[in-house]
């Protein structure tokens, strides 16, 4: 707990305008974007990668919990507060510390923006690939510790792909320096992507050495609707089994359309849509139309309505109203979301989807899917009334039952928003015994207190 | 040490056919690609996961140590048996266990031979990337142990970027499976990429579950002849400054060129050259053009002797005649290889093969430089004779010095074919002191008694 006296010591490292134990700041940090909330004991704003450390050495010393946190913007309770934790929020190491263009890499502090880093790539003609739906928001560290990736992955991989080296401190105030960079690395042991997705349970990244490619020099959407789910999926398969690899590929299922429709954005979707795909394809400006070609004569076939296409920056903007409308959209079904962000093998999709329709009507809950189709990676919404008891234990039910669909299928529970404390419950029926007490003995080495992100990512012993 | 007792026990699990104890089979096995070996106690041959968990067990129960080993192709003696040691051969375990074209995923045995992975994919218009030079007889799992990699990394990642999911046994005889079968994955701690490339030191890899890309339609080639090193290290950067990214950028220095001429293979390169880069670049039929074109344009400038294309598949293998001939040339020069496989950033190339000229010239040793330029990573091959103990006074110093060079410009001891023994002692140059040990409490905590591969890897204590 934090004492006066261990306020003070922290007050001494960092100084009175960056630590926070006043109620309006703690409720600030209670909560991500779980509708759940546990208050801190206090808020505290390193500026430095010896200042993390120095939080972290006085946080073992007084067995504190530290819960890193980017923008909060994660959907599992990643960085939700435990009782008498600290949270290390990253707001103020904003910097880009490098920036290599020759060498395609940049070297970041973990509270810059995603976007922001993609856009200063952008300004040499690179990218910073992952594109997370949070991007304009989240911070990278996030992103990091999540995995969090985008509807881009599909063609440029995970973010963990895109990092070549980190910073970091340990939950027992150990510095390392992990990986490099350089594109091929065959020296010590891979910790680099063992701390992309760890969700700070094993360390704090203080700097991340990120990966920089060519960015495209043109997009192209199209927006292809579908008489329904089934015949959606089979086109995403149909996609996934030729060589054009688009550079997204998105799905909204028949309730996702339904929700839009009643949400009034689906203006010049043809009558009798069920199901939408939206495919991008990037490259130089000579080469995209013939994706695009490719691309059109995959989706082609039974159930296939209407394919739209879009080559400028207003087109293709006027292609993505609907999807964009459906986080607004889905509100109106219900007020709360319990957001299942589950993952299959791509050709197994129509599966997953045809499972997760069976489970909406046998336990009564509305469920609308959408995601990262290219992937197999959807997010399931079951939409409920948190006052409804009977509606809760049903959509708990269901939840179960997914999970169970999603293990049957060869799938995981999480493509990108990790575990945090939402789905730590599930873990151990994804991962056997041995090598669940595997993940806890990393845990254990990295972390010997427990003190970073406590009750997270893995489920109670 | 193996005594007739235990080996009973090995003959009793595996069979007389699959434990060899014979002085022929022993010496066989004593070695790799390094010039050094040290017989093993026996080799083992299993045929199955559960074959090697009981291998391991015993192994515990009589404190043995195990050295997995592939083709013994690597050249870092990776594969090099210590003493009283047992070999763990993978040659027979050889099954493709699943192949699966619609999720684009294959799961191997791993003693599958790589290049047959490739071909396996390539029947229905999938590649798995990675193309280590050995790919034609090395085996995935030792791939996958050293990271080691190939030209085509430099436009589709490293190994490590094509594993999805691994089964192996711990140092302790634990059995896990790590990752899985999605393109994206956020629920688990990343073992998977832990393993790959930990030589194994950590675990004994039983299973893996590889990533397939679509194959391109066509290849063409590029042979360019440059008047100096440094002209064509400046034409590497401008390549890796423009937006094609070639799927081959391979370079052979001066002295290398030297060497090919004075084996009689250097025929159709233009009098002056002193150095050539071999570029590539893939995709689609009507694509590979531009790509050439482009291509062709950063190649372009100071230096620059004569650009050859090749379309077709004869062409193309005129062009790399010279490059193919080049490891037989440098056996001329002398003897004994001391090669290092270096890695830098790659806008740092032009420094490292300065940085190596000079070395070479004030240690009076002769250093062939090649390699995978796109990735800043060069195999520069130290050319002695191992009875002439000046020199290797000499070569030890050089070597030395160049490793310092490499790290001075923010590089890595291996880019692809790792540690082994050979290259430890470096690692402390590297690694800071704490991160170095962060390490060794991960090869504690995954092989507790140190009984996988001791002496690779990290340094003595």
């Amino acid at each position: 707990m934090l004492n006066s006296a261990i306020l003070a010591e922290f007050i001494a490292l960092l100084g009175v305008d960056r630590v926070f134990v006043d109620p309006e700041t703690l409720t600030l940090y209670a909560s991500d974007e779980t509708p759940k909330s546990c208050l801190p004991d206090g808020v505290l704003f390193p500026a430095s990668h010896d200042e993390v450390v120095a939080i972290v050495k006085l946080a073992n010393q007084h067995h504190l919990a530290l819960v890193a946190r980017g923008a909060g913007s994660g959907n599992v309770g990643g960085a939700m507060p435990v009782i008498g934790s600290l949270v290390v929020s990253f707001e103020c190491m904003t910097r880009i510390l490098e920036f290599d263009p020759a060498n395609r890499l940049v070297v970041v502090e973990p509270g810059v923006v995603t976007n922001d880093i993609d856009a200063l790539a952008n300004s040499v003609g690179l990218m910073y690939a992952p594109d997370p739906g949070s991007g304009a928001y989240c911070r990278i560290g996030g992103n990091l510790a999540m995995n969090a990736a985008g509807p881009r992955c599909v063609k440029y991989g995970a973010t963990r792909d895109h990092v070549l080296g980190l910073r970091a401190v340990t939950g027992d105030g150990r510095e390392i320096r992990v990986g490099g960079r350089t594109t091929k690395y065959a020296t010590a042991y891979d910790l680099t992507r063992l701390l992309v997705g760890s969700e700070g349970t094993l360390a704090l990244i203080t700097e991340a050495t990120l990966k920089l490619i060519p960015a495209p020099e043109s997009i192209a959407t199209l927006r292809i609707c579908f008489s329904s789910n089934a015949s959606a999926c089979a086109a995403v398969s149909r996609v996934m089994a030729q060589s054009v690899v688009p550079s997204a590929l998105e799905f909204m299922d028949r309730r996702a359309i339904e929700a839009i429709r009643e949400y009034g954005a689906a203006e010049g979707l043809p009558a009798g849509t069920q199901a939408v795909l939206m495919v991008e394809a990037d490259g130089v400006a000579a080469d995209v139309p013939r994706q695009i070609v490719a691309l059109e004569n995959a989706l082609a076939g039974e159930g296939l309505l209407e394919i739209q296409s879009g080559f400028t920056a207003s087109d293709i903007a006027g292609l993505w109203i609907a999807r964009k409308s459906l986080s607004h959209a889905v509100k109106k079904i219900a007020p709360l979301k319990i957001n299942e962000d589950v993952v299959v093998p791509v050709a197994r999709l129509a599966n997953l989807v045809n499972a997760i329709d069976g489970l909406g009507k046998f336990h009564r809950v509305p469920i609308v899917s959408f995601g990262h189709a290219g992937n197999g990676n959807l997010h399931v919404n079951l939409m409920v009334h948190a006052d409804d008891a009977d509606e809760m234990v049903r959509a708990r039910a269901c939840r179960d039952a997914l999970i169970e669909a999603v293990l049957g299928l060869g799938g995981s529970l999480s493509g990108e928003h990790g575990i945090g404390s939402e789905k730590r419950a599930y873990v151990g029926r994804e991962l056997d015994a041995s090598t669940l007490a595997m993940m806890r003995d990393v845990k254990q080495l990295f972390d010997p207190r427990g003190l970073l992100n406590p009750g997270k990512k893995l489920p109670d012993v």
